[in-house]
């Protein structure tokens, strides 16, 4: 366990990779690609520093990296690997300045890697920190925007030499919709660089310490593994959260829709949940999770789909008939639970204004 | 009749209308909203200074301006009139210099008022030519790409405030597709500024005199009307074309595919073409007219339906079941004759690879 991770190191990237695909919630992509691309950056002996988000100068320039894509496409078409570098420098030519650090616009999944990855090309240091916290499906859906910081200028570049800049939109939903139409041009798969920021914007309105946060995660469930514990029970003890139902997938419905991954899965619950159906809807990512027709938990907090006897996080994408899996509630960051944050991230963003969002802190778990 | 256009006026803009919808070959875009724009300018004591082609400095900087759209759209979905304006000025950021002077994409439809309009904006001489010198539906099959200038850096802007720059990519074909893309979020409407060139280029690239040109097909339509001469023939005089049928649309065939009109319509002649059958491929444009399944004439010539009657310009989105008539043959301009532009606007490049191109001027035909 780290306190505060002030470099990523060859033996970290496993249980980052981990953590990330954890905090993903069923989405955000896999970060095993990025985890390769990283390993051989630092093998050739470059370095990926983290720098605390209380170390940040309020006068640095940060801007937020990512991947954008279909996640069933980040599997198959694999990036050449400095899109995001480009993206990067197509923002910094925007903005006529040097960038001082980047952070990762959405820890979860595989754009826990992609910043780690740039920092290690560009010599740049990563914040230890991101703009949700978990992944959503929408670029909109971050920090940044919902705290007052416009994603313009941002900056797309593909592996075929590509480079598409956002320079004005009136709001960012804008961004999210011309950069989906030009992803799936460019073949569903690009680096998006995006949201010019200053330090002491970014120190207010990142969910903080994510980097350490993703590393502890995967260590506690790398550690519970070796030594024959129980890896879900880790993942609960480390996130505060809550073990929901260990279940069955009894019916799953599952269709690409505008590039998301939508649809719904059916549970029976067995063992101590036995005689309980569920119901998890999802969109890219798990958002709400109702035991017997009621609402249990949504978003913003976090909805974990672990397979039961290994402790791996299934992605929407792996789902499969008849799999046995634990459901985890997590709760999310105190950021994500304000008024200007559950407008964009509440379950009435997702089409859910029915759904009323109570926050599982409220119910007693931690953070 | 002007031999060279030196300033459009208000007289002039009925004509510039009139011939700029004959050479769209029923595509292009209907120019009559932007006629109205150009008037309001020109009415605030505005103007729109021409430059021929031959007096433009080597070292001048000129931008190709255009809308970009399905051309159904355009008149339904009015532009609010500094699109263009505002794309120029993005591409004069992306190079960091002032732009000398404005060009026409394409002269044919629509698009022969949007740079007089910005011209009338900006305080900025139009160049009397275009990249086109007729109505493609493809921003690639232009004549700045044929002869080896990139699009890029290109910017599009929609009434709305977006902004988007494509400042790299591997050819002017991505433009395109990322540009289509963009303007189907957009709305199906916007301003699009590209390939910033010399004026020693312009010089050599340019479909020289169309704004002229456009000018005097019009008054030659509007003279005939007014003499109760044929204005069918005046129009083919002026071109130095050929009547191809005087005939009844007997099928109509159309629909939307990938933003484009797309379909065929089938002839029936009549008068001197009695007996005759005729068809005519069209994508925005019309393509390819056959007399008895025979091939006469094709891209990059131009196939102009006019109203048998009142000789105005019949677009596709107006074809009609059971309308008379009067399809012409006119020659394209010798800079799409070559073998590098028939590779982009030859019938193979609209999926016809059987059709063989000859050329209407080595029938005899004028040009």
């Amino acid at each position: 366990m780290s306190d505060t991770l002030r470099e990523v190191t060859l033996e970290d990237l496993d249980a980052i990779e981990i953590g990330a695909a954890i905090l993903g919630t069923g989405g955000g992509g896999n970060p095993y690609i990025g985890k390769l691309r990283c390993r051989e950056e630092l093998r050739k002996g470059r370095k990926i520093p983290v720098i605390p988000l209380n170390e940040l100068p309020d006068d640095a320039l940060v801007v937020s990296l990512g991947g954008i894509g279909a996640p069933v496409v980040g599997v198959e078409k694999i990036e050449e690997g400095e899109e995001c570098l480009r993206a990067l420098r197509a923002v910094e030519q925007e903005v006529g300045k040097k960038v001082d650090a980047l952070i990762s616009a959405e820890i979860g999944g595989a754009n826990s890697m992609e910043p780690m990855l740039t920092a290690a090309q560009a010599g740049l240091p990563v914040v230890d920190g991101d703009g949700m916290g978990r992944a959503f499906p929408e670029m909109q859906m971050i920090t940044w925007s919902i705290y007052g910081q416009r994603s313009t200028p941002a900056a797309m570049a593909d592996e075929k030499g590509n480079i598409v800049v956002f320079r004005e939109t009136p709001n960012d939903k804008w961004v999210e919709d011309l950069a989906r139409a030009s992803v799936v041009v460019m073949g569903a798969a690009a680096g998006l660089a995006q949201a010019p920021m200053r330090g002491e914007f970014v120190k207010r309105a990142a969910i903080p310490g994510t980097v350490t946060q993703a590393y502890n995660l995967g260590r506690a469930v790398l550690d519970a593994n070796r030594d024959h514990r129980d890896p879900v029970q880790a993942v609960i003890d480390h996130e505060g959260g809550r073990l929901l139902m260990t279940a069955k997938i009894v019916d799953l419905e599952r269709h690409l829709k505008g590039g998301f991954a939508v649809g719904h899965l059916s549970l029976e619950g067995y063992g101590a949940f036995a005689g309980d159906s569920g119901k998890i809807n999802l969109q890219n990512e798990f958002l709400i999770f109702a035991r017997n027709e009621v609402v249990e938990v949504c978003v913003p907090d976090l909805i974990v789909v672990l397979d039961a006897d290994t402790g791996h996080p299934i992605t929407t994408e792996m789902l499969r008939y008849g799999q046995r899996i634990a459901v985890l509630g997590l709760p999310c960051h105190a950021l994500l639970r304000t008024p200007e944050a559950l407008a964009v991230v509440g379950p009435a963003a997702f089409g859910y204004p029915e759904v009323e969002f109570v926050p599982m802190a409220a119910k007693g778990d931690a953070k």
